[in-house]
């Protein structure tokens, strides 16, 4: 299995088509698979919010001036969540509209003008399978795309990489009734791959955005579709929320 | 970066000698990270328990009853752990004695004899680091070790692999006070990379332990040593536990 980077010097505007510059940089097989940085995706689609247009709640005054955050990164925290999950020594981990718990609902200051922020894209499985399907028109060949972010994890240090939206991948490799090596059943173990996918593809890109994206290649995957909510834990079933 | 897996025919026993399986497998490279299965670890050091052997206590007996569980799997659940953090649907969430929040405290019965279950390494690192020495003795390359062993997640759906043991790197790539692609300081940003290498393995590795070690290569990473402890968030800043 290989990893590799696609470096992308331009800074991504609207403008931009983020298949074309995929294409013009790297020959693509069939069965590769793309994982793209959610960061160039949010902005590709103009999911930017300039900070001196947001008027913050009288909630986000009052959570701002307890832990001394900037009252408008909290109003777009607040409005690009369903609701608080945990509120701690300034962090605030939220479940998104889309489902995803996580810090600061995805809003983001880095690697973008001062003054401004990135927000998730509305649909990441919409923006995955819009590039899957150009990249198919434009090239013939047949890929998978995984939009990734990075996020914390209760009890372990440190951040992986997450999928947020899939096209043309099971996004969970189930191994329930499959045999061991000693010939029994396998009970309950279904692999994240989209997850180990993303967090592979997280050690290629770092953090400074010259590298956004990474084709997987040879790495063998089943290419239905699905959608992102597989890999969400209904609140029903979650033992931490 | 290339992932490179390496394929095991035989069963691991406490006379194997791991470092010599991988030297004769495949040539290493200064520089690389072998990533191995904590499955292989347990067997080659005996961390395999005869069930038969055991005598459940009262609590062993009251929680299998109540969820219909092996009350011998229970009581060594309870022997590897400090304590039980969630309970549920017959899920024991555990805190083991090494500080890992995970599942059934790593007891495992699959690719395992009938009647046997492996337990975890007494001390992963230690693990890791006796097969890095025994390396560079053999062959005289430097490489790093990562035990790994697979762990589900709160919020999300799927397990992944996550680092249990580490010798010769640092698990954590922090980029704080380094400068993003607006040359802004980036904060709060510490990448778990021996969780995502670990994660990355998985994909080559499969569930079936005919290839429980993988290479990798091509990555660079600091190669100071380090503990597994680097990867455990304190109680006090868990917002989860």
């Amino acid at each position: 299995m290989q990893i590799i980077p696609i470096h992308v010097e331009k800074e991504i505007e609207p403008i931009d088509d983020i298949s074309d510059i995929i294409l013009k940089s790297e020959k693509l097989n069939d069965g590769d698979i793309l994982v793209i940085a959610q960061k160039i995706i949010s902005k590709q689609e103009g999911r930017l919010i300039d900070l001196s247009d947001i008027s913050p709640s009288l909630l986000a005054e009052g959570i701002s001036s307890h832990y001394q955050k900037d009252p408008k990164i909290v109003e777009l925290i607040l409005s690009e969540s369903k609701r608080i999950v945990r509120m701690f020594n300034g962090i605030l981990i939220v479940e998104t509209h889309h489902g995803f718990i996580c810090a600061n609902a995805g809003v983001d200051e880095s690697n973008i003008q001062k003054g401004f922020a990135t927000i998730l894209p509305l649909n990441s499985d919409e923006s995955a399978q819009k590039i899957q399907n150009k990249i198919l028109e434009q090239s013939g060949k047949n890929i998978a795309v995984i939009i990734s972010d990075t996020f914390g994890r209760p009890f372990r240090m440190g951040q992986t990489n997450h999928a947020i939206g899939i096209s043309g991948l099971n996004p969970i490799l189930d191994y329930e009734g499959t045999l061991d090596s000693f010939d029994k059943i396998l009970h309950v173990t279904a692999i994240a791959i989209a997850d180990e996918l993303s967090s592979a593809s997280e050690l290629v890109m770092g953090k400074s955005l010259k590298c956004p994206i990474a084709i997987i290649r040879d790495y063998s995957f089943e290419s239905e579709n699905h959608s992102i909510d597989d890999l969400i834990r209904p609140e029903h079933e979650d033992l931490f929320r």
